[in-house]
């Protein structure tokens, strides 16, 4: 389209026939424009296709930015043959400057010559400093269900995931869709930080078609959030600057919630995140950090903490081990910090990324202009 | 003390005659044996000394934690001549390691000889990665106020600071003493952060020892409110890492807790402190910190920012501003922030530093032993 110099910088997600749909969005107060216009087109629960620009996010331009984004619809609408409500609009990229409309406008005209079902070739459309394209398919009885995704900085979502599309050709009607998908993104997406801060342009949408028929629905929603678990840890592992991928546990917690807070602060914490990429076991800072949950009731003398299976803490007090050997296991591409709480039987597991200078590099070289 | 290799590792501060005392500690569930200690210490009301040791900080070390804690109360207590429960001891570095409290028993013998009225001698002995003593000391009617303080990482104090001691010859009771200092500290110390990381050894405690006689008690107050505000920024600009001090305003909130929610948003968020660092007028980045306070309510179309002075949003939208010139501003050491929210009459300052390639190596590097 001439949004970016010299790399992909739209895409168009088409389905063969109309598809049923559910769709979640950021809970930022300043939401984007795409995000005011899907919430209306998501309500009739029908979309054709997904059309989505990075380089510029379209957040923080008014009622403009919400006409520029009608207009997007409609051209893509026009494109495919359908209505501008059943097409989903997303742009991602700088926030605050106007959507070159025009260059979107002729760039989609033609665009569907170019359609492919290579859905890696859709995933690179929408990069923005992702260091590379993000798909993955999985099948279920006949049905298969394939993830495009992008997401790298700005990355603590709340309600989804920066932008992630689910596509399926099972047939599901849209109510039973946004249930699953609520339940999948629960413990997936709304468990990911890269850096705990929340985009103002997170979605993540579903589209079935029902092109394969019906399937078991307990199937389908195992493999829903198993691909949507799949594609957090993929996009943590990618996250700003990241080396390491984090993934921490919290268990024998008194409830869900607080068992998520906890797991939440310890992937949030940049000590924490500083000390897996120093591969370094400073387990205080495990402690500090599930002590820094005020609003949940803690015991110090009932926490066990474990580092890639290792016993590093049991009843508050820090284990003597074999510092070497633990040392050896945070040098892994994947960290299993996990958390024993004795207070309870819930648990929950978050997911984030190391802290390193490569984080600082790109964004305090990631210019507004 | 032998603690550290080359630097000074425990400070002894000694009242000529036994003062009133009050101190506020960190709210993280793993105290350390100190905090342990202190509580209870504190509940008299009265102070002759502090003694504190850098290197370790005697955390995640149980019982026997608090017992060597006891021991180095009664060494110092025993030099100074007075009881145990009259001295505040407190222990910061390393988490999860034993104070080696024989060579602290050792080295405090005889320490009374080297007592100096320089209270940044006093700071070097508390400092860990701090890369400057901490001191400073204004008047009010006869009497002085004296700050020592230390912190540079694990910094977002709740009741406290890392650690800062207060000093006065006013003549303040107990009680009195506890009610300002819990005032000035709600604005100042409870106001920064550094990293997000509330530490397990956080101490704010203020002696009034009555020799310069009563003072007024509104002068007082002001002038301890000035320089815990003034020792607060002193730790924001030497944050781990840090190049920028970051001041967050928020005006025209409904209440002072949500001015303080969202201004501590704003100090917090990594994509702001690395715009600050890479002074980049990245407003998008501001809006996104304000918006994703999800419990507090926004109304973009009522929300104005501003970096130094300059007006860069009106009404939820990136107004049209010279980009270089505001670019020039932010290379200035100490950087302001402003946003107005417009629905109340409420507001509150946080801060923070920015967010450097300095803070990731310090903290990757900072072994565990």
């Amino acid at each position: 389209m001439g949004l970016k110099p010299a790399a992909r910088d739209l895409t168009l997600f088409v389905s063969e026939v109309e598809a049923s749909a559910a769709a979640v969005f950021t809970r930022n107060h300043f939401p984007g424009a795409p995000i005011i216009l899907g919430r209306e087109t998501i309500r009739g629960g029908r979309l054709r296709a997904i059309v989505a620009n990075s380089k510029c996010s379209n957040v923080a331009t008014g009622e403009e930015g919400v006409n520029r984004a009608r207009r997007m619809a409609a051209a893509a609408a026009s494109e495919v043959g359908t209505t501008a409500d059943r097409v989903l609009v997303s742009s991602t990229g700088v926030i605050g400057v106007p959507l070159p409309i025009e260059k979107i406008e002729t760039g989609i005209r033609g665009i569907m010559a170019d359609l492919s079902d290579d859905p890696l070739l859709g995933a690179e459309g929408i990069m923005t400093t992702d260091t590379h394209p993000k798909a993955l398919s999985l099948g279920v009885g006949d049905a298969t269900i394939t993830w495009v995704a992008k997401g790298s900085g700005m990355i603590e979502p709340n309600m989804a995931t920066m932008l992630a599309y689910i596509f399926t050709d099972a047939a599901l009607d849209a109510p039973t869709l946004d249930r699953m998908l609520r339940a999948a993104v629960h413990v997936s997406f709304n468990m990911l930080s890269v850096d705990t801060d929340t985009s103002t342009s997170d979605t993540c949408a579903i589209l079935a078609n029902g092109l394969a028929g019906a399937v078991d629905a307990e199937a389908f929603q195992r493999a829903l959030t198993a691909g949507c678990l799949r594609m957090t840890e993929i996009l943590a592992r990618d996250g700003e600057g990241a080396e390491h991928l984090i993934r921490a546990t919290v268990q024998g917690a008194r409830s869900e919630d607080e068992a998520r807070r906890v797991a939440k602060s310890l992937v949030n914490s940049p000590l924490v995140k500083t000390m897996v990429h120093g591969a370094d076991p400073n387990v205080g800072r495990l402690l500090m950090a599930v002590g820094k949950c005020f609003e949940v009731p803690i015991d110090a003398s009932r926490t066990d903490a474990w580092i890639n299976g290792v016993p590093v803490v049991r009843g508050g007090m820090r284990l003597a081990f074999e510092d070497a050997a633990v040392r050896a296991t945070l040098k892994a591409e994947e960290v299993q910090l996990t958390v024993e709480l004795g207070l309870g039987e819930s648990s929950a597991t978050a997911y984030g990324c190391d802290l390193t200078k490569g984080y600082v590099d790109e964004n305090a070289a990631y210019y507004s202009s």
